[in-house]
């Protein structure tokens, strides 16, 4: 099949990727009901044709980010949350590498310093949300703070918060506040989508003995990562928590199955696409004073060309 | 009269200098009730007897930010706004001189810059919001977002939002992002109090004319404040409305009688005092443990004082 009618057939595709996904009411969101082997419309024998079409995605990100860039009304924030060894860095490269990186930004939040500590909570991500223009790119986010945070009981105690405004609430508080902050956001013109790439355990122990097995991906595996497994069940909780209570029309979840990684990466730059599509973007039109102003640019370029060199 | 039993007496006297000028539902406030020459329960004869409460005033200041400082859990952030020389620049330098600076950072909010523009309305806020311990006053602040740039359109242009989301409802949603925003910072530890210096136009004519002629305050005066005179009765409209929507019992506005400056000082040196006692500080309480580590470091000194010098 001619390429080109391969990317117009998985243009047209798109909805089909990311519409089961798509989470933008929370409220009656069941993690299990996403099932992570799951490879949506395609069989597992179409994974090297998913790649070529993602590779026509990956094309049409670079032009949508272009214009974008050109325009420079927009942002767009992409969050990605997940298990260790769920994909998150992967998808980010394999997703991400055709865009021009000075439109294009990453932020790894890892473990909060001491200052982060110190400051509110949304603090260190506030600092970071893209420009107008941009793609920020969070690996890992503030939503962190109703993730490990929850699940680990003893990092809430060391952001040193006054002891009469931590109770029981403090979850359903964060929560609103992460809404509150997403449709600022969006209100300003920085649109949101968050990825939760969906993992099983099984899958994850593959992916742990992969790394501890092959000298090149040691340096991604850590005890700590495998102790977290313990506490799957708390995590799993936490996230579907967190998904009830934060998905929204203007700053979706998309529960990604992630036990095929060229899946995962499918719907990601489906959904992506979809989200520079909405903004409806185009080269900023240039009008009659402009032109006239380029044109005569032009000519004194061009007399300028011709003249003697000026001494001081 | 001796200066304690002063002392003592100001500070009883604390909620009469603050109550008339609290907002904290500000749904029917009207600014033409609140009379700029008002100086409180105190004639103006009592100048000088000012002087020495509002010196006590820094005094149990600077007391409480040690404090605030050393336990390390609360914030306090201080939003001043008002016309020009309406006295912010002396208010925050009268008051809060007696600080220790290395708890207290003050950030003026002048003219966004390019980078400024291109993010959304708050970036440059939350950036500055002060870590636990500290005080943090912000001299303008996001406010400006619905007083200059609500009484200059053009000042709108510039932020290069997505024409779709400049609606006749900005102001409202920015009112109302700004007390999600304080909503989420108070849920944090950062408490916030918000004064606005109501200056007559009839004062601020006569320091403007004191500017022009005392050589050393001519750089304090510019072309562009006078000019802001014509627009008195937009701003005016605008703070109302502002402190009409902003005004909440966890982020109140203090409308500040501000055409007598000694009176302006005691007033917001007051709401400072207040706001710091509601937190109930105290300097962190040592423990058993803690105190036999203080004890055996100190035996250790001790010995180590007499013992030869180790060598290499």
């Amino acid at each position: 099949m001619p390429k080109n009618s391969l990317a117009k057939r998985a243009r047209k595709r798109i909805p089909s990727f990311i519409a089961p996904y798509r989470i933008d009411r929370g409220k009656k969101f069941r993690l299990k009901d996403v099932d992570p082997s799951d490879t949506g419309p395609l069989e597992s024998e179409q994974k090297q044709e998913s790649r070529d079409v993602l590779q026509h995605g990956v094309a049409e990100l670079s032009r949508l980010q272009e214009m974008l860039y050109a325009q420079d009304r927009w942002g767009l924030l992409l969050i990605f949350q997940a298990m260790d060894a769920a994909g998150k860095d992967g998808t980010i490269k394999h997703v991400l590498s055709g865009v021009n990186p000075q439109g294009c930004e990453v932020r790894s939040f890892k473990q909060p310093s001491t200052e982060e500590l110190d400051h509110d909570f949304l603090w260190r991500a506030c600092r970071a949300i893209p420009e107008r223009g941009r793609i920020g790119i969070f690996n890992r986010s503030y939503y962190e703070e109703v993730l490990v945070v929850r699940t680990h009981p003893e990092l809430l105690a060391r952001q040193h918060m006054p002891s009469s405004l931590v109770t029981r609430d403090i979850w359903k508080e964060r929560f609103d506040d992460i809404n509150a902050y997403e449709r600022y956001l969006t209100r300003n013109g920085i649109a949101i989508r968050k990825f939760f790439l969906h993992v099983s355990k099984k899958e994850q122990k593959r992916r742990f003995l992969e790394r501890i097995d092959d000298p090149n991906k040691n340096w991604k595996f850590s005890m700590a990562d495998a102790r977290e497994r313990d506490r799957w069940n708390d995590y799993m909780a936490a996230y579907e928590d967190m998904i009830r209570h934060t998905a929204t029309p203007h700053a979706p979840w998309f529960v990604v199955p992630a036990d095929n990684k060229w899946f995962t990466r499918l719907v990601v730059a489906a959904a992506v696409i979809d989200a520079l599509d909405e903004m409806d973007l185009s080269f900023p039109k240039v009008d009659a004073a402009k032109r006239r102003e380029l044109r005569s640019v032009r000519a004194l370029l061009e007399k300028n060309g011709k003249a003697p060199k000026r001494t001081r």
